[in-house]
């Protein structure tokens, strides 16, 4: 690798661009920084964007790796499961793992994106810009043309390299795009669904109307609501719900008596926390949901596409923001083999990570089905059951799907599906032709013998699969 | 539906647009049909798009449809099978089914493309303007831009409604991507590998220097070689190979003698059949293979996407062509339902064709590797054997993959993902596991207890799935 001196200019000071900004500044390169969006640490965050966030292992990891695991974790609220609601208000809690010290966190997106620019800009090769817009990035000369909000007039920055991290509406991915100038793949997928941010206010100071270390779920087969808890006492609420399938979708909750109607019958116990709901779903935003893959993320050594403008993923499995600190982790891996130059640097980052980031993608439409309507299914259920109880019981030696993708983080997100899936297959079927008795009533012995027969069929699968594919 | 004397744009007069003027006038519709390039009747098609393409019972269907079965009948070669040479110039025939009635065509893209704009002209209702480009459509008011080639003036045409059969760059596509005014889903996947046709020429009059009747390929693992036979005794040569990856690659092979070396080496017995290899390889452009996937494929009941503009595939199954014929087979049975309007007729058409043209887009794929690499393997060898001995001894109770989606017509292509995938599966497994003798050599009493083996385990992969999939 070259001069270590280099310019290095990240476009997007988001949660991904601010956490690189740091790592880059840390290693001693000269880091540039626009973001087109104001000071969030000077301002108050705009609307539509997700205020908290599923925090968990891989975003963690990557904390370590700038040594600000400690100032994170005072951000955190622990949720140790999902508290799944039904149409009476009865609830329950499914528990994300068998091991207590496995648990996910809601995070404050803006309290995290400001540690981490306060971090990156303690290093003086770091300057951060705000206000300013990239228009495009011309990726042959290595330039990017922004526009300043301040003072209204465009201007061109160069640099020995570009890094994209502005998002999945991102300026980079769009000049390789309308370039034509390489075979750029690329898709955009939309659900039929939406969503948009409700609130639980606090009862009063930091005092939580529900139960505050869970994520509520409220599943009800084609939609759901989902609740995370916010430090001040306040849950943020989202409604995931089609555009406009079903007896009530977005598009014909137009009125208040029609809103109020469909939270009454559908959501009881949460609308009677919820007397802001009017005022919140007239005012807020209906979104889209989509996820984004592209390739190749780099154009030769002179750019490259990192967290969503490489690949964003809808938020079911709440990885979105670890997808994105992996990211850094894993590019941060390949700097330290020390290769000969840039475009090698990020052909290796590239190759070895999409696989990963493609995995997430698809596990999180997976679990968009899962919450919205598996958790409430009994056969799923017992499936919970008996990964409650393996993981209990054997704390080394068994991890469910969402084990191995959340709290599993030396493991690849692609090797967590294809071993996660393969579970999954093996016990649902033991359920229904009957090798796992329903309900679940088993002695220390019979659980061993299960976890057996669990590890034998997964590996069958496997391996049949492996076949198949002729591999 | 309205007042059947409507009028319908269409841009394209490809396959696939003539098809649907034709298939529309003879319906009684108006219609008016707009296409970029001159008139192909009366000018020497353009090099670069492939001179022929695999024609079999779904596009037969269509022709059927308007009638013009026997017509086209003149215009194909059969094919039976797979004609594979080896490295040392050594071939063996790979038949594709055990019936001796089911075979796939090569036919002449130009001669089937005249005959439909011959046949559609017939009808008075139904004009044809050639050398008019589309540049955009405004899918909100049903109109569409074009440019005339030659008059050089840019003029707007409205209608009822308008279809874009304009292929994979299809610029009503374009118009939706770019408008923003819905929620458009779109990929665009390219292999890493491109194409470049080549030729073998007739030693005489049609005198065909290779056997005449079957695909031949040159199967190398990473690339390979094919070639159709034309009506004139000529055979399409396609060389499928990696832009930059492998010891030789479209990059490197940029001298005479590296491409003769390249011949010389992997293809020694088709070099002999190409004295104009040089020619062709240095005056032939070399493209690339791309999937085109995207939703919704209309805009309220003003304009809809059919053929390659909707969903564009790579050639490995041969079914690119017979898919766009199926979708007018597949418009032509919603508009028997006499819905009300254009929007519900787009809605039921999209609804239940999209999950088919999805399919043979990645079964296409499948066909990559299975073509370049598992026809050569020995395993993949004997799941042929047993499925040509299983459709010969039991024609009417067994079809391979191959059979369900080249030759069942009546099977849509997700259905015949399905069970061929399934049934691939079951083989591969029970030859690995010798359940299936190697080399198979069986009585017919024997060959009927492995079909049933054959379907149940066939049954049991489908039934886990469902169950896996919560389905």
């Amino acid at each position: 690798m070259k001069d270590k001196q280099q310019n290095i200019l990240i476009i997007g000071a988001g949660l991904c661009g601010s956490l690189l900004a740091l790592r880059l500044g840390q290693r001693g390169y000269n880091v540039t920084v626009y973001e087109k969006r104001p000071d969030l640490r000077k301002v108050t965050i705009s609307a539509g964007r997700s205020i908290n966030l599923a925090f968990s292992n891989r975003g963690i990891k990557a904390m370590k790796l700038v040594g600000l695991e400690d100032q994170v974790k005072a951000l955190c609220i622990p949720m140790n499961g999902r508290m799944i609601h039904d149409t009476k208000g009865h609830t329950f809690l499914s528990p994300y793992s068998g091991r207590a010290h496995e648990y996910i966190n809601s995070i404050s997106r803006g309290g995290l994106n400001a540690l981490l620019l306060d971090e990156a800009e303690k290093h003086k090769n770091v300057t951060i810009h705000f206000n300013k817009k990239c228009k495009s990035v011309d990726f042959e000369k290595t330039t990017a043309l922004f526009k300043d909000y301040d003072t209204k007039t465009d201007f061109v920055e160069d640099a020995d390299v570009i890094i994209g991290t502005d998002g999945a509406g991102s300026a980079l991915r769009k000049s390789y795009y309308l370039g034509k100038k390489f075979l750029f793949s690329f898709s955009q997928d939309y659900l039929t669904h939406g969503y948009k941010e409700l609130s639980i206010l606090p009862k009063g100071k930091d005092d939580f109307r529900i139960f505050k270390n869970a994520l509520h779920i409220w599943p009800r087969g084609s939609f759901m609501l989902i609740a995370l808890p916010n430090l001040d006492g306040s849950f943020t609420v989202t409604l995931f719900l089609s555009y406009d399938e079903g007896d009530y979708n977005f598009n014909n909750l137009n009125t208040d008596e029609k809103v109020l109607e469909f939270f009454k019958k559908e959501f009881p116990d949460a609308l009677a926390q919820m007397p802001n709901l009017l005022d919140d779903f007239n005012n807020n935003p209906t979104s889209p949901l989509g996820t984004v893959k592209c390739s190749p993320w780099h154009y030769k050594g002179n750019t490259l596409l990192m967290g969503d403008a490489a690949h964003a993923i809808v938020p079911f499995y709440g990885q979105g923001m670890n997808a994105s600190f992996e990211d850094v982790v894993e590019f941060d891996k390949v700097l330290d083999k020390h290769l000969n130059d840039w475009e090698t640097i990020f052909k290796v980052y590239e190759s070895s990570r999409k696989k990963d980031t493609d995995a997430i993608a698809d596990l999180a439409i997976d679990n968009f089905y899962e919450m919205r309507d598996h958790v409430a299914n009994s056969i799923f259920q017992e499936k919970r059951k008996l990964e409650m109880a393996l993981e209990q019981a054997f704390p080394g030696d068994y991890a469910s799907k969402y084990s191995l993708v959340t709290f599993n983080e030396d493991l690849g997100y692609r090797d967590a599906m294809l071993q996660g899936r393969a579970q999954d297959k093996a016990i649902l079927n033991m359920l229904t032709d009957g090798t796992i008795p329903t309900p679940l009533d088993v002695t220390a012995k019979e659980l061993k013998t299960l976890l057996k027969k669990v590890k034998t069929e997964t590996r069958d699968i496997l391996e049949e699969d492996k076949i198949a594919g002729l591999k």
